[in-house]
C-alpha cells in the first residue's frame, strides 16, 4: 500500500477500506507518512467526503492511535458532554459540578479556544492557580475524589487527532462533518465514559451554520458512539446569538457561578439544566429526562452543585475563594459602549463576529501560541426579538488596550441588525437527535 | 495575505488574483510557505480547476521564480519543441540536429523519464560520456558553436516548477491541464526562445488519454506562449501505440540515427519531418510549412543533419563514434519473444503498459532515485491494423535480468488485442492547434 495511491483514490471519489484508513492514520502518527501527503489527502477528503463506514474506520483508527482510558476502580457511571463550540458557551462549568453532585462521574477532556470560539480550559485558567494539565494519574485521583475533573488533551490520548487537527487548522480542512466527527469522537471515546451528551451548535456563531449540517454531524456522532457501545444523544441548539449575557473568560466564570447560585441568564440556565438532565438520565441516575431536569434544578437550588464546583477548583489547584469573591479574577480596566443608532427590534446578530471582536481585544487566539487576556469581555444587553430605542446600549465592551478598540467596536456594531418589525425570538433547543 | 485563506478560497472554487498567485509561488519557492500548505492548495486546484487568467498568472509566477535566459550574442531565431511524453518518443534526437543544420538554434531543456514515459536526457546518456548537466555558460557556448544544445533543468531555471513538480508527483496532483501547462511553459519560456512547437500526445500511452483533454492542454499552452510574445503551434499526435518500432534508451538512439540516415520507421520519419518543418517555418527559415518539410527532408538526405548530431554529441562530451558504430552503446544480453496466440489483426494496444513493462525490466524509473539500464528494450513488429498469424512474434524483449521477465511478458501480452476484423490504422497527426 502507498499513500500516493490512497490520495489518488480519494481524489477520484473512491471509498477507502478499513485497512486503507488504518494504513494512513497509523503511518501518519508514526511519522512515516509526511505532512504534505496527509494534507493532500485531507483536502481530497474535505471536497469528496467520507462514507459512514469510512468515518467509523477513521474514528476507530484515531481512537486506537493512543491510550484508551478506563476507570475500573470508580464504581458507577461516567458521563460527559461535548459542545461543538460557540460564543459565550460556558455550560461545562455548570453541568460538570451539577452532575457530579448528583452522584455520577464526569471525566472531561476539553479543548482550547481557537478563532471566534472560547475554550473551557481557557475559562477555567482565568481562576488563579487552576491547573488543567494534570497527568492521567492525577486526573484519575481528582475524578475519584470529587466526581469531576477537567483537563486538556494529553499526549497519550488520540495522538493522531492532535497531529491531524493541527494540520487541518493550517490547511483549511476543518469544516467537514466526517473529519469533525472522527476528531471529536476519537477523543471522547478514549475518556472511559459510559454515556455522552452532545451539544451541536447551529447558526451564525457555530462552525456548522446550517441546521441540516448540524443535524448530519449530530447523527454521525451519535451513531459512532452507539456503535462503540456508548449511550449518546445530541441536542441541536441555537448559536445565532451568544449563550447567556457574557463572553470573555473571567466574565464567563462569574456568569457560571451566578447560575450555580440560582441566578443568571434564562437561556444559559435552561440549556445547562437540559444538558444536565440528559446526562443524569443516560448515566442511569434518574428514570427519565424529566426526573433528571428536576434533580438538576434541585442540586442547584440546594447549593450542592456550587459546593461541588468549589471542591473541584480546589482539587485542581485553583483559588476556590473565587466562588464568593469575584474580584480574584482578572478584569479589564476600561469599558466602552456600542449603542443603537435607531429604534426598533433586534432582528439578527452575526454571532461569529462577536467572537472575532473579543479575540481582537485579546480575549481569544488568532494563532495557537497567542496568550489570552482573561479580563476582557463583552456584555450583551439585548436578545433577538427585544425592543431597542435609539441611543440605548446594545453591547458593553470591557477592554485593557485600545489598539484595536475602534475596529472591534465597528465589527460589533455591524454584527447587530435592527428592524422595524419584531422578529420571533430564537428557539434555544431546536431538535433532539438519537433519543 | 495568508496561505491558509488562499487554500480556502480555491477549496471553495474561488478564482485567485494575480497577486494571490504570486504570493503563493514566491512564498513557496522561498520556503516561507511549507510543503503541507502547498500540497493542500494543489489538491484543491486539481479538483476545482484553474481559469485561463489563473493559469497565465501561475505560468508567469513560476517563470519569474528563477533566471530567464536570453542569447543576445547569437544572431537568428531560437526555436524549440516540447512533447508531453509517451512511449518510443525520440523525435528530439532527430529534429534538434535537423533544425540546427537548417541554420536555426535549438536551446533545448529537457526532462527525465518517470513512470511509463522515456526522457530525452536518459536517452542521450546512453551514449558513453554524454553530459547533460552543462552549466548555463557551457550551454550557451555549445549552442553558439553548433546550433543545438540539450541539457536538463538547472537550479537557476524555474526553481518553483522543480519544487512544485516534485510535490505533485507524490501527492497525486499531476494530471491537471492548468498545472501541466504552467509547469511546461514556465520552463520553456525561460529558455530564451522565439518560437515553440508543441507535440501533445493523446491516447493510451499519453498522460492525457482523451483527445479533448489534449486539445484543451494544447490550446492553453499555445495561448500562454503567444501572450508572452512567442510564436507557437501544437500538433495533437497519436500515442495509442508506440512511436517508431523501438522503446528503450540505446535502441532509441540507434533508431534516431537510422532516421537521420534516411531509414527507420515511417511514422517516426513523418512526425520528425513534420515537427522540423514547423520549427523551420516558425523560426522564419522558410516561408511556409511545406517549404520547411522539403528543407527538413533535404537536410536529412544530404547527411547534414547527421553531421550536426555528430558535432553536438562531441561538444557535449559524448563518444561521437556512435554515429557509425552502434556497438558502443550498452545493449542487453538476452532476448525473449511475445507471440500471437491467434490469427487476425492488431486492433489496439495499451501503450502505457508497454512503458511500464520496460520500466519493470530496468529501462525506466519507478522512483526518481532509480538507475536506468539503457540496454534493455522492446521491438514492436506490428502496428494497429496489421495482419497477424498465430505464433507470429509481436514484440521482442531485450533484457539483462529475468527477475521480472515473466511479469513484463504477461503485461505486454495483455496489452495487445487481436481482432478478427481489421481496424483502421491510426492517424498519426490528429489535429493542429494555433496555426
Amino acid at each position: 500500500m502507498r499513500a500516493v495511491d490512497l490520495i489518488r483514490k480519494k481524489r477520484d471519489s473512491g471509498e477507502h477500506s478499513r485497512d486503507e484508513i488504518n494504513f494512513l492514520i497509523s503511518g501518519y502518527t508514526r511519522g512515516e507518512i509526511p505532512d504534505y501527503q496527509m494534507s493532500a489527502w485531507l483536502m481530497a477528503t474535505w471536497i469528496r467526503g467520507l462514507s459512514r463506514a469510512e468515518i467509523a474506520a477513521l474514528t476507530e483508527a484515531m481512537l486506537h492511535s493512543g491510550e484508551v482510558v478506563s476507570f475500573p476502580e470508580i464504581a458507577g457511571k461516567k458521563v460527559d458532554k461535548h459542545s461543538t463550540g460557540g460564543v459565550g458557551d460556558k455550560t461545562s462549568l455548570i453541568l460538570a459540578p451539577t452532575v457530579a453532585a448528583g452522584g455520577l462521574h464526569v471525566p472531561m477532556i476539553s479543548g482550547r479556544g481557537l478563532g471566534h470560539t472560547g475554550g473551557t480550559l481557557d475559562k477555567l485558567e482565568a481562576i488563579p492557580g487552576f491547573n488543567t494539565t494534570l497527568t492521567l494519574a492525577d486526573f484519575r485521583r481528582v475524578l475519584g475524589e470529587c466526581g469531576m475533573a477537567l483537563i486538556g488533551q494529553t499526549a497519550e490520548i488520540a495522538p493522531a487527532d492532535k497531529k491531524i487537527y493541527a494540520l487541518r487548522d493550517v490547511t483549511s480542512t476543518v469544516e467537514n462533518v466526517g473529519l469533525i466527527c472522527a476528531s471529536i469522537m476519537s477523543k471522547k471515546l478514549a475518556e472511559g465514559i459510559d454515556a455522552l451528551v452532545l451539544d451541536v451548535k447551529t447558526g451564525s456563531g457555530a462552525f456548522m451554520q446550517k441546521e441540516e449540517d448540524s443535524v448530519r454531524l449530530a447523527e454521525l456522532m451519535v451513531e459512532t458512539a452507539q456503535r462503540m457501545g456508548k449511550k449518546a444523544v445530541a441536542l441541536i441548539t441555537d448559536m445565532d446569538q451568544p449563550l447567556g449575557c457574557w463572553a470573555g473568560h473571567s466574565h464567563e466564570v462569574i456568569e457560571s457561578l451566578e447560575v450555580l447560585k440560582g441566578r443568571g441568564a434564562a437561556d444559559l440556565r435552561d440549556l445547562s439544566s437540559e444538558l444536565s438532565a440528559w446526562m443524569l438520565y443516560l448515566g442511569e441516575r434518574t428514570k427519565s429526562v424529566d426526573e433528571g431536569r428536576e434533580l438538576a434544578q434541585k442540586l442547584v437550588a440546594s447549593g450542592q452543585a456550587l459546593e461541588k464546583f468549589h471542591r473541584g477548583i480546589a482539587l485542581q489547584g485553583g483559588d476556590a475563594r473565587v466562588v464568593d469573591d469575584y474580584s480574584i479574577l482578572p478584569q479589564a480596566k476600561n469599558r466602552a459602549e456600542v449603542k443603537s443608532t435607531t429604534s426598533g427590534f433586534l432582528a439578527a446578530t452575526n454571532c461569529m463576529e462577536f467572537g472575532q471582536a473579543l479575540a481582537m481585544l485579546g480575549g481569544g487566539r488568532e494563532k495557537k501560541e497567542d496568550n489570552i487576556d482573561p479580563g476582557v469581555g463583552l456584555e450583551f444587553h439585548k436578545r433577538i426579538g427585544d425592543g431597542v430605542s435609539a441611543g440605548e446600549t446594545l453591547v458593553t465592551i470591557f477592554y485593557n488596550s485600545d489598539t484595536k478598540l475602534a475596529e472591534a467596536k465597528q465589527l460589533i456594531q455591524e454584527s447587530l441588525s435592527i428592524a422595524s418589525q419584531r422578529t420571533e425570538p430564537r428557539k434555544l433547543i431546536r431538535r433532539l437527535v438519537g433519543a
